[in-house]
């Protein structure tokens, strides 16, 4: 059968690249290769009899509601407990909250609700792909703005505001995606002052910051003064509770909300009202600090594994950052390896991660990758450190 | 507190509105208020318990999986179950689907992978006013093209598409949203032979179809000679099972399923896998035709109810559809009423509707509206009608 190409593709997906991530998952269903490379919360941490306690009760006392359709913005009981949750680092009311189908959502609907084509947005470098593909597909053109240890140069920012008049600034201060840092608070007060007095508004992505295994927390950027009314935060259950429900939510001031909840309409009416309400009632009802104080407990294990193993291999000249929380270390290797070409030899070596190319808008360096170490337990993070030494040709 | 207005929204929200619907429905929330305003199963009739099994066993079997991220296209128990039912009028494999969070959002995901701003779509006049605003917001200029008692006219569906040189056209073919009629299988085979000789290709949305109380049911267009590679079928378990948990699947051959599986990444990874599994398993150990047997004795005992009591009121020269299937009727008054700015004053009255005019393009005739009638008990809908005769002073 011979298929007609009877659809004439959207320009819009000219410039939009499928996640290298994803792709490097579907590669690497083979049970026997050790991947580095999602942000995967390892599933055996799972609170397993509270998800299913929460589901029970949602089917057995509110199902009529759980199977219906509902409102836009979220259910009453969710956002009452995000807004509590959100409350600890910035004072929230539930109608100034929307449900998003995860963060990745989040990031598709300020797209669409804030972009024109051709108009330029300010991220880190590196940044996170899946937001550099969700925004691109809105029509954005994307201006990396140079970083250093503690994130993005407040110069630097001040000066590509000027040039670029950016549309917004995309930051993940706590634990960046891919890097793996945390902007410090005297950078996110210097990042703060630049934004209020360009009025430029901040899209904050904050996916990871509970997952902190040492050092104090450090406030988002949306939390100060003045900042909270041009910031638009996200935050998500993916990370700290279970990605397969789809839960996460944003936070906003002002009529943006409501042209958000119109581009959430059409984009698929509500989140699953049934995974809602079970989240509402885990919330409700269990204690979600213990159950991250116990992931971060096993993270932190895993983040050190992997620090040693690749500190006992790397060669002179490597760098890896070493986070106090989150997902993801960074490795830039240096010389001249191109990680991405040495990919399709290392998941048949048995080991897998995300060439750092992805993540990279303005210098292509061919010689990083991201390492995840949360999937994994310390035997394995071993294993694999060890195949990636053997691929690389490291000691 | 002064709220800065911070965000500059984007110029393709100045076409779109929010839902009516939506809108009407949050107006409703006074529980005097008899609504046929949403296409809102009742939710009496949900199969609660066969639901809530589903999701025990689901959450006591499957919870590694149904907590954690998965696949873009679905799970592969649902795309099993999903090309089995679309099999019965369509051969379907399961890698020519996509799961989609409800028909809406494959509605969006179509627009954003086929549109360019400014490209012409053709539609039913009336048509979805949900589908307008998501094709509106991916850029669409929407051209109504004109219908009779069978639907689209196939004459004037050429004429249009030698005038605009449309990007698809866009029909509901049964129990069509809002106007309840079907097209015969001697319409659609003219409409196809228009869409092949032209290589239009065709959107078809088939929420309703297995909601059919009388008559022999019409296969959809996407299944007659030559037409399968040229459509994209959407069809959901919002109208037949439960429309809490957000799972829709559209139908399509070739590339453009791989565009519309990066679309729907960058809109939000993937539907809830909770959702997902807990839907195969209910197809796979439910009897759906049973469950769909119930609501349409049900559903036609309520259309039966609501022919009859406006029958008895409505003036002369008014006319009413009598779908036979579906979930709505739609009603144009006649004379110099104007139903949109009448909806308040019922509202008042304790009855709701939606005014014809935001499912009407090219002739916003201001007399029509579209009825639900399957939400509410037989008694529920009389006292209903009652109301609005009232309000419109029929007799």
């Amino acid at each position: 059968m011979t298929t007609l190409t009877a659809f004439e593709i959207a320009s819009r997906f000219a410039a939009v690249k499928s996640s290298p991530v994803r792709d490097i998952q579907a590669v690497i269903a083979r049970p026997d290769v050790i991947t580095f490379a999602g942000g995967i919360p390892d599933a055996s941490l799972f609170e397993r009899a509270d998800f299913a306690a929460a589901f029970d009760y949602v089917l057995t006392h509110q199902a009529k509601r759980a199977l219906q359709y509902a409102g836009t913005p979220g259910e009453p009981e969710l956002l009452e407990q995000l807004a509590l949750r959100t409350s600890r680092q910035l004072p929230t009311r539930p109608d100034q909250l929307q449900v998003t189908s995860g963060s990745q959502e989040a990031i598709f609907l300020v797209g669409q609700v804030l972009l024109n084509a051709g108009d330029v947005i300010l991220v880190e470098e590196p940044t996170y792909m899946a937001a550099v593909q969700a925004f691109t597909l809105s029509g954005a053109r994307l201006i990396a703005v140079p970083t250093d240890d503690h994130g993005v140069l407040p110069d630097a920012l001040a000066e590509a505001i000027a040039t670029h008049r950016p549309k917004f600034v995309y930051l993940i201060p706590t634990f960046q995606n891919p890097s793996g840092r945390t902007m410090p608070a005297q950078r996110r007060a210097e990042v703060a002052e630049v934004l209020l007095r360009t009025r430029t508004p901040l899209i904050e992505d904050d996916p990871y910051g509970e997952l902190r295994f040492e050092g104090e927390a450090i406030p988002p950027i949306a939390s100060l003064p003045g900042m909270s009314a041009q910031t638009i935060l996200f935050q998500t259950a993916s990370k700290v509770m279970a990605p397969g429900v789809r839960i996460g939510w944003l936070r906003a001031e002002g009529p943006i909300l409501r042209s958000i909840e119109i581009a959430k309409q059409a984009i698929g009416l509500h989140s699953a009202v049934t995974d809602q309400l079970a989240v509402a009632r885990y919330l409700a009802t269990c204690d979600l600090d213990a159950h991250i104080a116990k992931v971060n407990a096993v993270y932190r294990e895993r983040r050190d594994a992997m620090a040693e193993s690749l500190a006992a291999v790397l060669p002179a000249g490597a760098t890896v950052t070493r986070p106090e929380g989150g997902m993801f270390l960074w490795a830039r290797l240096g010389g001249d390896v191109d990680t991405t070409a040495m990919l399709p030899t290392a998941v048949e070596a048995g080991v897998a991660y995300v060439p750092g190319r992805a993540f990279l808008l303005a210098d292509p360096d061919d010689t990083t990758m991201r390492l995840s170490y949360v999937t994994n337990s310390p035997e394995v993070i071993a294993e694999g450190v060890s195949r990636l030494a053997k691929v690389f040709g490291w000691k």
